[in-house]
């Protein structure tokens, strides 16, 4: 019998696995199945009163993390909360599911993923809108709004398929006013003070580029959709967006990016994520969005929690835990 | 400006929500897209070394806690306890995951679910196996080996299809004989204690009636299937068994019901599940089976966690957090 016991159990799992490795290569060969080699689709439904959502995964890139990832720690301090959170050694990852709410009468997509082929890397990782809402049967076509967090690619890049072409071709894309006059300003793509943002600024350029009269521009409190108001949450980028979906008495808070991954920065709310145009004010906007969302126990939806990217927050003294809604097999 | 205030935030969304609602009500209908009313297929794969894992969800059960739900603490405390872990009030959610493993050559499914119609009050919500098995593209026909962990109903029903015919007419049944010994003997049923008991050993005689001679008993300590391992983790049932599933270096844990659902019974490893055939001996079984577990930060897969039902588990003073694994789109 293999005992309870660390030593002894896997000691004997190894010593097992190496018998049966050599006996499989010597044994006659099975009419076995083969293996599919595909993940399952990227796509999970709930309901927010009588609307019907979809978190729609657009997937997620694993890469070795970057010395500056976590702005204000040392690189050790973050690969050690990656590594608390078992990724990969040495590595960070990060998922992207961009939500579609079907409230009755309109088909809303909030964020549109990085598009196709906008990471070369890891092609094929991300930029898979396109066939996890294909895989939950809804046609591009079909989606009457976009509505943009904010002006970051990864959010962005999403509204065009890979031939350029707008991928949602008879959809209003919504942004906001604030982030728009922070990201299309010449002056201040002028005075970018890094590669990086020097990016942010041409990529803004080119994906919005040609299409600005299908751009509508929101404010912030105001229903911008039926039942869906835009939430003030700037930081991460100056004009930065949650929404309340809203419907039945029901609600939940997509976050967006008030925090990144929350294995580093939930868990460590005052870090700051590379990407963070103003990185304090960010800080803030987190304390304030989780400590009501945590005192509401408040559904909460993150662009960037690993799929379906649906759960609760709470607060565990000076840090937040993030808490995995349970998958309803039926909705 | 909806201010990220609590009060503010919640009275403006209800204050718009409830304008929207009434808005919508007098808008003219749209040329809306239907409602899906469907969750996505419940099935996830993994690698284990050159093995590719599929878990396959059965679905989840939701039903007002029993009183003696956790055996051995009042009510109260079970309830405080699943609301901390935002289950409807003062309901309970059991879901149950099958684990499908396709070694190459030897296409094994752990555990068979609730199988179809045996919880009528919940009929639809249980049983899915079958239907999530096709989903993810897998003729049950083609089933080499059902291996069973312990012979409780919602591990062993799902053999048989609807009609009682059996559900995988090619595979070999396999059990712990230890269950078997204790389960088929007519004298301990004879001594069943209540009426939960009488059940389960009657469920038993009707599941394995007649199929006898397809039904394998299987020791512990042995390499049951191509790299997977029976682990003797007796209490919850006298022969209840676990299973490391090993290949090329890489090992999980398919721990069965050493915890039953984690928010309760990982979270308080002393409590008792109502359905533990010895709960100090499960007890027992549970932290010896998880400080190894913890110890070795050992993926674990738990029938009884939430669909995907994969993750690692580590301690936390005296209990213990499972930390969900994070979804992956490619595999």
């Amino acid at each position: 019998m293999i005992e309870l016991n660390r030593r002894h159990l896997l000691a004997g799992v190894a010593a097992v696995g190496a018998a049966s490795v050599a006996r499989l290569g010597t044994t006659p060969a099975h009419a076995a199945v083969p293996q599919a080699g595909t993940q399952a689709p990227g796509f999970y439904r709930y309901k927010v009163g009588s609307y019907e959502c979809t978190s729609i995964n657009d997937g997620a890139r694993t890469f070795p993390m970057p010395d500056k990832f976590v702005a204000n720690v040392a690189k050790e301090e973050a690969l050690a909360a990656a590594d608390a959170a078992y990724m990969p050694k040495g590595m960070v990852t990060i998922p992207f599911n961009p939500q579609l709410i079907n409230t009755g009468s309109k088909l809303v997509l909030i964020d549109s993923g990085n598009g196709i082929g906008n990471f070369e890397p890891s092609k094929g990782a991300v930029g898979r809108t396109l066939q996890n809402l294909a895989a939950a049967g809804v046609d591009p076509k079909s989606i009457d709004i976009v509505l943009l967090s904010h002006l970051h690619p990864d959010h962005t890049n999403g509204i065009r398929a890979a031939d350029g072409s707008i991928a949602f071709p008879n959809a209003e894309i919504m942004v906001p006013a604030v982030d728009w006059a922070f990201w299309a300003s010449e002056e201040n793509a002028s005075k970018a003070p890094n590669d990086m943002m020097k990016n942010y600024f041409a990529n803004v350029k080119k994906t919005f580029g040609g299409i600005e009269s299908k751009v509508t521009k929101y404010e912030w409190g105001k229903e911008v959709a039926p039942g869906i108001t835009s939430i003030a949450t700037p930081g991460h980028t100056p004009g930065h967006t949650s929404f309340a979906v809203a419907s039945g008495g029901s609600t939940v808070l997509v976050q967006s990016d008030v925090t990144n991954i929350p294995e580093l920065f939930l868990r460590n709310p005052d870090w700051h994520v590379a990407f963070d145009v103003d990185g304090p004010k960010a800080q803030e906007t987190r304390h304030k969005f989780y400590d009501m969302a945590a005192a509401e126990k408040a559904t909460v939806v993150g662009f960037h929690f690993t799929f379906p990217s649906v759960g609760h927050v709470e607060k565990d003294g000076a840090k937040y835990r993030l808490i995995p809604s349970a998958w309803n097999p039926t909705i």
